[in-house]
């Protein structure tokens, strides 16, 4: 395996070694002082090169990109993860962030066989099996049903996979990254299976992709009937293409796997349909040799964002703010904690922003660091009342075969110069 | 003045002789048939092309782009509106989006000067006149405050405009399109106010711009301690440079135009200032030769965004979605009614998605169309009472001079082949 800037350093990462080793921080140190040069600037003063000229018109950029100073900001992926990009997945820069919307760029990709190249004017949804009636929809026919317009995190279940035997990427994109964040609208599946007319022997459905995998998941008829989405629109505008444009199934809370991309049909069935993505993967192997099957919920779990390995203090001691992202599969994020030191002391993080069930949520912690280093970690309370619960409770109960639905504690060193590391403490 | 597809037919449009000359759709015509075709599809049960071969990888794009099928989904300018694209505006396309989220490509553009190239690292923000401790801010410092995360919508003062003296241009882009709605996130212009200390004789303060036309407009102190937020990211990532990257003021409910890009200072001062663009520019011209000033909070309006002119009704009589945007500058839209018949009868719409504070909302209306023409009409009502009035209304109070903060009722005209025009009924 080749060296890669994102491994962490050494090449057998030890889990339990680090707190031992390394002074804790107190919380809330001396304060620093004010925030800001005092008096006028002569940058300022003398007005900057760019206020001298004219810059490009509105008709520039019919569809806008960012500017050239943010070319950091993009998904990335990981060579040795995978042995092909093809079937492969990146990571949002969740790092570089805030709030919670993701923008539609910069959402991660999870692809079994590439990014399916789909005309919409061609394509078709048929739902067929144990109903009343197949169908056969265009998009224009899904466009004639009411829709509706929700926020909805989608997490891959291997986010964080790599965390169960220890600390081994640095940065809070790729332990992470694997969940993005928008607004999605859509037809509830409800309206277009009663459309078809479910039969009363049915209890699973089946969507199926249009790309070269045919991606296909079981999915009981009752959370079908619930909240699930046949979407159009993401943030407002046409799915991307690597989302699966032009129309994908949104199943709020539960696993990425099963928001079947550039989907082609749903077969209505009395049985799950136990297809490859939910045996041989998308299971929990066990340390006895069982697997924990059908685990399509993701349980709450929160990461700090910035301070974090990709993103360091690039200031002294004083004035400074920790903030990250929190979601549940089970409903909204009413409370998160911040620890500066291991989890020893917690702080209650302010939260900022809408609180919407099965959406991320983002949260804040300020104070005065005074330079020591510090172990950042978060923990996620839902309101279900469910908190997230450390790696080690989650290894005691599992095991550390799996390289799903890993929603511990991370935590993040900090050293005296603001440089962050991913770390284990036990 | 050259002929142009998106003028409303005829050179002088007549806003009064439209609903004389038409049948009036009844509401509710008969029912049509079951939404798409029953049984399986020959194109679904043999796979489409898509389905044969490996896409492109994870690898391929690392900031993803819309479908090609999607390149008529663009912001776009008007020529002939302006002297110059380098003091002019283009449109958010509206008629194509949905839900209530703007993705950052298609946010409507105003520039005096062209987009300024800032580059952050030499960006400063200066505060001055009367406060304690004039400051000056390194993006780095800004990064230290508390910060907060809200959705908002921007409208410019001027969208509508050209309604006032009746229909001129045809499709809600151009008609409504000066607007846009995305999270912000940034800190609270009071904080940054507070750290430089605000003396008690100050009453106003001036954001600066750093673009080549300075902008400048006169705030109440008021109103800079309330809502105001100092914001660097919209959708999760950094502004775009036509949105005033990389920092902003974001003025919640007030008129685009004090939202002040590339912001460089902001002073603090007893009086408004009545520089150029809040006294022969952002003033409402009455009969009179009087002009309103300070007309700031953009009142309560809406439109249908689907069927327009852009976006005609693509199938025959049957099941019909009406949808559409509502607003208002000082608090949220409890409700919405729509009209198919120019206003003689009104239901009430369906309202989906968050319903937040100085943010649009989205409504829906469905109805099986009978297949005869249609009125079609929007009425917004926010949390204050207001509710939204007809034109004619507004030209009894304010007459046909202006061209900023016309909220009337738009009408369009759906013919029986389900082509949308821009019309005015009274």
């Amino acid at each position: 395996m080749r060296k890669d800037p994102i491994r962490v350093k050494g090449t057998k990462p030890n889990r339990r070694s680090f707190l031992k080793g390394m002074a804790v921080a107190a919380a809330g140190g001396a304060a620093a002082g004010r925030v800001g040069a005092t008096g006028p600037d002569p940058a300022i003063v003398e007005k900057q090169p760019w206020m001298q000229y004219l810059g490009e018109g509105v008709d520039a950029h019919p569809y806008g990109t960012p500017s050239p100073h943010e070319a950091h900001v993009v998904r990335r992926n990981v060579e040795w993860l995978t042995a092909d990009p093809v079937s492969s997945v990146n990571f949002t820069p969740i790092h570089e962030l805030d709030g919670i919307i993701t923008p539609n760029g910069l959402c991660f990709e999870r692809h079994h066989a590439g990014i399916a190249e789909v005309d919409p004017s061609q394509h078709r949804l048929m739902i067929n099996g144990l109903v009343d009636t197949p169908l056969v929809f265009t998009m224009e026919d899904l466009a004639r049903f009411p829709r509706e317009n929700h926020v909805y995190f989608l997490e891959c279940a291997a986010n964080s996979g790599m965390e169960w035997r220890g600390a081994q990427l640095n940065g809070c994109q790729f332990t992470h990254g694997m969940i993005h964040n928008v607004m999605y609208t859509g037809v509830p599946l409800r309206l277009i299976l009663e459309e078809a007319g479910v039969k009363s022997s049915a209890a699973w459905v089946l969507p199926e992709g249009a790309d070269a995998s045919a991606m296909t998941r079981s999915i009981p008829l009752e959370k079908a009937m619930d909240d699930c989405l046949v979407a159009f629109k993401m943030n407002g505008e046409a799915l991307r293409p690597e989302q699966g444009y032009p129309v994908r199934l949104v199943v709020p809370g539960w696993e990425g796997n099963m928001w079947v991309k550039w989907l082609r049909r749903i077969e209505v069935g009395d049985q799950p349909w136990h297809h490859r993505e939910e045996t041989s993967k998308y299971t929990d192997l066990l340390p006895d040799g069982r697997a924990r099957r059908f685990t399509w919920e993701m349980d709450a779990k929160s990461v700090i964002t910035s301070p974090s390995p990709q993103a360091p203090i690039p200031h002294g001691p004083g004035h400074t703010v920790v903030t990250g992202l929190a979601w549940s599969g089970r409903g909204t994020i009413p409370r998160v904690d911040v620890s500066l030191d291991g989890g020893v002391n917690w702080h209650q993080a302010r939260m900022s922003g809408p609180s919407l069930t099965k959406s991320l949520h983002r949260f804040y912690h300020e104070f005065d660091w005074d330079g020591r280093p510090l172990l950042l970690q978060s923990r996620a309370h839902d309101s279900t009342g469910y908190v997230q619960p450390t790696k080690d409770m989650l290894r005691e109960l599992r095991g550390e075969n799996s390289i799903y639905h890993n929603n511990g504690i991370q935590t993040w060193a900090v050293s005296e110069q603001g440089i962050a590391e991913n770390v284990e403490v036990s």
